[in-house]
């Protein structure tokens, strides 16, 4: 195998915003970039062609979930990820270590690893940072993460902690990387704690991974919490390597993001709301349950240029939730997933052309945040 | 509205088998043909487009279903079936009797009508010959169903009765019909039972439809008394017009009826199937569940060339059936839907080379039944 040249130029910055282009072995990634989550080696209820004509050029999968089914191997088997679930653009894979720490009473960590029983059978499972490594390199994405320690955000002596051994298994990954065209990810710990943020970021990136993740965040701290550590993060992390923040995905905290200098986010958000009726949009979300719109000719978005949106009218949508209907999750799911892709394809745009302020103080302006949105 | 042409013309003849054109106002039907069911305006899991990259050119929707949700008014006010279920070539519509007539120890049949209750929600409902075309033209399909009387198929006395009904009520739907663009094709009953239905054929034959149904097959009788109805049928049926023969739609059914002259079907089959785990192919039905496909590259059938069968792996399509991934159902539906449509076209074009007695042969003596294939 040889050695991929994992890098990032960046094209444009506009105050603190950037426009990059990530180079891969499936191919390069126009940063800032959204990637939806295809947790089980599918995005739900979205084929890879419906996702490709939307434009998605980057999609996440679950170790955590893959390793248990179908196992890691039989993917190896099969080809790798990009072969088995036919996606042949680029891949971001996490280490299993947040979906394993999320597991409350059903797992125990220790100085060498996380011992930890499936969701599926009960049966008991160990992750260490080289074993996740290993599962990742039989996955075979194209961005992979090193496997981190994620602590609830405000407790100061758990960060301290987490950091630390965070730090300690940051290197043990990077010693048992043996695939030459996987970016391995640093990931920068520390919740709502600007010394240990900092003291993370500065550890991190003097490792030499070719990008860095943000962890911890959007688990429970305020937005002003999350703001602040993105600016603060964003002073300390190296200006030609990728960020991405796990796991944020509202349109708000990705304009947001950007604006921070984020250019790699995921999301189950726009696929888990498509489940549960709500069409994401520029201006806020639409329960399509609502009676409201049962004789509505209008599609979800006038000027979304969608499939869904420039083929279904909001009643037909509502008719298919209601007669609950397969259809309406692959409807709803191609529409918010487009919603995402759009906006961050127009934020990039407007990074390019030195609007990026302009841009978001609008979308801003506009946006209805969903606590505040009536019922 | 202008009056619609809805000519028939027979192109080929090979022994009883037929290749022809029917003419809709929604576009050219090639005969034989096979119409997947959109129960409830929705081909179950797939979207328009695919069935269009399938080569789907004629859908089925059920008008009992539709008149209790959405409501055929709002469907109407949306523009019809065609615009609010984005399918842009040919619908046909039952006439909601098959279905009610189901509602065992929920409905009541008189001279007059049938009175039913919702399975969604207990109401009372009222189904005669009039109301039935009258929601027809709401729902806007090309071709609709006059309203009939489906007899269990061993019991003379009834089906005596039942043709005598279903002769009564197609004259009282030819009456009522308004709509000069849509194809009201009349029913043909008498179950097993070959006088009743040579008087069945012959009344309904001279009432002038511009097309012809057969009801009362593939409900319990045997194969054998299916094939031979259905040659019967073909003698007296006019050659001029298509016949549908109604909710028939396994591979082996469609050769034996294309073989007896039968133009058109329709059957939830390949998508019922396909949520069930299981493959249609040419040489019988696959169990994806089976533990034999887990680590299986090949495709679902490799000389199919569907989406699925292109892309993916019996391995993937099992892992998304274990997980409960949507898309399993999507993917297997795309394939199921495919086989039948690809069978039937293949079909014609033996027709029109004068090949398709041995076509018919090849395929039955490579298929395997479903209740002979090893479990």
């Amino acid at each position: 195998m040889t050695t991929f040249n994992f890098q990032y130029d960046l094209v444009a910055k506009d105050h603190n915003a950037r426009a990059g282009v990530f180079h891969t072995p499936h191919g390069d990634l126009l940063t800032p970039i959204f990637a939806p989550v295809g947790t089980q080696a599918t995005v739900k209820a979205v084929t890879p062609a419906q996702l490709k004509e939307i434009g998605v050029t980057l999609v996440l999968a679950n170790t955590y979930h893959l390793y248990l089914r179908p196992g890691a191997d039989l993917v190896a088997e099969m080809g790798g990820l990009h072969h088995f679930m036919r996606w042949d653009s680029p891949i971001l894979t996490d280490s299993g270590g947040f979906q394993v720490f999320s597991l409350a009473g059903m797992r125990k960590i220790d100085e060498d690893g996380v011992t930890f029983k499936s969701h599926i059978d009960g049966s008991i499972h160990r992750f260490t940072p080289e074993k996740a490594i290993q599962v990742q390199e039989q996955l075979g994405a194209d961005i992979i993460m090193a496997f981190d320690e994620c602590a609830p955000p405000y407790d100061r002596a758990y960060n301290q902690q987490a950091v630390a051994r965070t730090h300690r298994w940051a290197e043990r990954c990077l010693a048992a990387q043996t695939r030459p065209d996987q970016a391995l990810f640093g990931i920068v710990q520390g919740g709502i704690f600007p010394d240990l943020r900092e003291q993370s970021a500065r550890f991190i990136s003097s490792l030499g991974f070719p990008g860095h993740a943000i962890g911890g965040l959007s688990v429970g701290e305020t937005k002003e919490e999350m703001h602040r550590t993105l600016e603060l993060l964003n002073q300390i992390l190296p200006e030609d390597k990728p960020r991405y923040l796990m796991g944020v995905g509202s349109p708000e905290d990705l304009i947001n993001g950007i604006r921070r200098g984020v250019d790699i986010f995921d999301c189950v958000l726009p696929t888990r709301l498509a489940r549960h009726q709500a069409a994401m949009t520029r201006q806020g979300r639409l329960n399509l349950m609502n009676a409201a719109h049962a004789r509505d000719p209008r599609p979800i978005d006038e000027k979304c240029h969608c499939y869904t949106c420039t083929h279904f009218s909001r009643a037909y949508l509502r008719h298919l939730i209601v007669a609950k209907e397969m259809l309406a999750a692959t409807l709803i799911s191609i529409h918010n997933i487009a919603t995402l892709v759009y906006l961050v394809q127009d934020a990039r745009r407007a990074i390019l052309e030195g609007t990026f302020e302009q841009f978001a103080e609008e979308f801003l302006a506009h946006y209805t945040l969903p606590e505040k949105a009536q019922a």
